[in-house]
């Protein structure tokens, strides 16, 4: 039986491929998003072309018991979670005080805080009985630093990074690896940084970034590195890094 | 008319403490708390004792509607809020994952979290329309640093960090002053820490850091720097500090 | 008999304006910069006219011996030190790697880093003798975030940084205050700023920022806040804290 | 020819396991260390054992001269240098301020920060005409939080990690991969930890941390991440990572 790696988030970014990265490493992946039977269809097909093994399931992560119910049944009919991604993005774009609703902004904190709580809550007490795990949550810089029109994202995101901080330090020492990736650039995936621009703004940027796109954080690259912090020895974790593409785009303003 | 000073969180410790230094310096401080009329009651007599004015004001913050109604009525009634302290908190002490309930979880969020950035819808537009305006957030060692057992909290308050941080890139060239003061250390309050501890852990403690009490954070020698930093000249302004006494504590694990 | 408040980098900017709120304050102000006898006798005279009493020393501070043996006639001469400003700094302007010497990079940690061990090894065993003083060091972004251009500053200001982290863990609780200011922006100086941009970009500057100049930060209003942290009770010390202007300027990318 | 991978402190722990991993992974390690031939010869025969190839030099890099020569030949006879890992320590042990001589404090610096920057001014260049290059830093906790009695290794490293950041923001774009590497924790080295704690703490450190040792930073685990790092596709570059051991073990102080 494989190992079991559970994707929340699995769109046509980092969570897709991260999953398909672990497919490619022997797990199998049970990869989750909320919407898009098609894509999430064609993501499986794709690992299963490499000769890997996965399944997709639809899923809104943020309405009750969701997170729950997924996480019991995938824990006794599929087999042990090994490796958790929580990947769930709250970016909105940058909106004003005026232009962030109470209702945007308790959204943000539903799908980036809230929701990793309830996972956590669900998957750690299998993981601590097992003695090992591996928890993966996707971040931004919005964790690390509040920049003007990110109310609602940096909000929600600053209060992941202190979870993660918190469930590191109760459930490392019982052998699970929490890691807070900082995802600091922007993603090279149509389905979120393309939606946000829109399409002619998405395509003028590739451009201007060059030939091969490596001004953008390329996804399947990011892969490599979520693959290999999920198999760093426990005498020599890591539980804090961050990743951008080399070159410094102003937009980033660091 | 006096300027107006509110705070939100006005009990025996820094709100109590804030609003009685302030009333001092020539504002009228209106003082809000969950519960106690009558230590509230207490509070405004000895501000008027002082000389100072002061109104008491019992208000559930987390309850739909209250901050917002709370300012609007402030600023027809009683003249225009120049400075604000947001001073709730969401300390539950020291809780495992397991003994850490949705509703705790939430709760934290909400009154940490969630209550600051109404606060700040409310009241930030009437401070845009004026040019000027000082918004003043009590925060805690949780906000930089989640440690074992402090899952709800350091969330919630890492949530308040970033905000703070947008607010600020967004309000301070429009003249609005917001200071995150991170509180690291034990306040030495009764209905707080005396409560947290119980009266013989804190009598104790209290007994232990010596005579004069130094060791603990005395709210009113924390409120002499509150007052300051509400009274910086806009060339010169300071969004974050740490305050904490001089002694090292081996609880604060700094 | 005064107590004494020395200043180390006594200039136009922050060093003599901190230097004349101390005066003015009731402290003895000793002004210790390397050269200009003339602009320092004009301070000088400054607070004497304003009542209060300092006297002025030129000294190289980055020359063997001289803080050792200035800290030790003043403690013998005038009085115990009760406060101290550590202001050296060592910007010399944007310079790439290839542009920036092996003897500048050390001339940086000379000034910055090195002189603040000395003067600490030299003042602190009269502090702690006293079980009181306090230690104010003004430090710069560079303290917390390497820039490009920035590899002596940033480097030299680094080790400031940690050096005061160093300091205050093993002093405080012995009663000495230490407290690092994060100057975050340019000061309204015409002996530093006014240098570095030269009298036209300067110039040009102070306009650009609008009649009151509070874009650039105002050095007599940064001195309030010294001297406010210098007098906070022991059980409520500020380590840390920023001062910017409020108007967020491009240049501070931040 | 195979590309070569310099490794600056290249001792039993970190230093000398990253060149056995890159050996095996390709490279040619060159192996610098201050002192020990024999132990040098060993370990170069160790990587020819392993199939790999390595040279072994003597090298005191604080002195004059010796990295800059060291750079230049190597460019010259060898190859080019596309990985160098500056892993050069300056802890000595805790010592307060009193028993931190300005040699000792000094020494701290030319080992930890101006070595550093001696060997990124020699070298950089290189890389610069060559579009890449990779320059892996090790440091320690130090550099993000002073301790007591850590005031000559925090200032140095505080300083280290501000110029791996100035680095960085000049070269990342030219598509040089700076790393900085905090290793926060005691790392299984007998000719370090060993030496500092003496061999009988050492020893009874390594059985009370278990049979596997895992709570100690084993060096091979941790070359696995050094390796992985500086593999990462330009598109998805990590400039800061912690390191530790899954248990927590109370001399971290985290």
């Amino acid at each position: 039986m494989k190992p079991v790696c559970l994707v929340l988030g699995a769109g046509a970014g980092i969570g897709g491929n991260v999953g398909r990265r672990f497919a490619a490493g022997g797990y199998h992946s049970i990869l989750c998003r909320r919407s898009d039977r098609e894509g999430l269809d064609k993501l499986v097909a794709q690992i299963e072309g490499d000769g890997g093994t996965a399944s997709g399931l639809l899923l809104n992560a943020v309405e009750e018991g969701t997170i729950e119910t997924l996480v019991e049944s995938v824990e006794q009919d599929t087999g042990p979670i090994e490796v958790v991604l929580f990947n769930l993005g709250a970016q909105i774009g940058d909106r004003s005080l005026a232009d962030t609703s109470y209702k945007a902004f308790e959204l943000g904190w539903r799908m980036a805080t809230f929701a990793l709580f309830r996972l956590a809550s669900a998957l750690i007490p299998h993981m601590e009985s097992r003695g090992r795990g591996v928890f993966l949550v996707t971040s931004a810089t919005a964790a690390v630093r509040g920049n003007a029109g990110q109310h609602s994202h940096a909000a929600a995101m600053g209060g992941r990074r202190m979870l993660c901080q918190t469930l590191n330090a109760e459930f490392a020492p019982k052998g699970i690896h929490i890691a807070h990736i900082i995802i600091d650039g922007p993603v090279d995936a149509p389905d979120t940084l393309g939606r946000m621009l829109g399409a002619e703004r998405y395509q003028a940027l590739r451009e201007e970034v060059g030939m091969d796109n490596d001004g953008l954080l390329v996804p399947s690259e990011l892969a490599e590195t979520y693959f290999h912090i999920a198999h760093q020895h426990r005498s020599a974790w890591t539980h804090e890094l961050d990743l951008r593409p080399y070159s410094d785009r102003p937009w980033w303003n660091h």
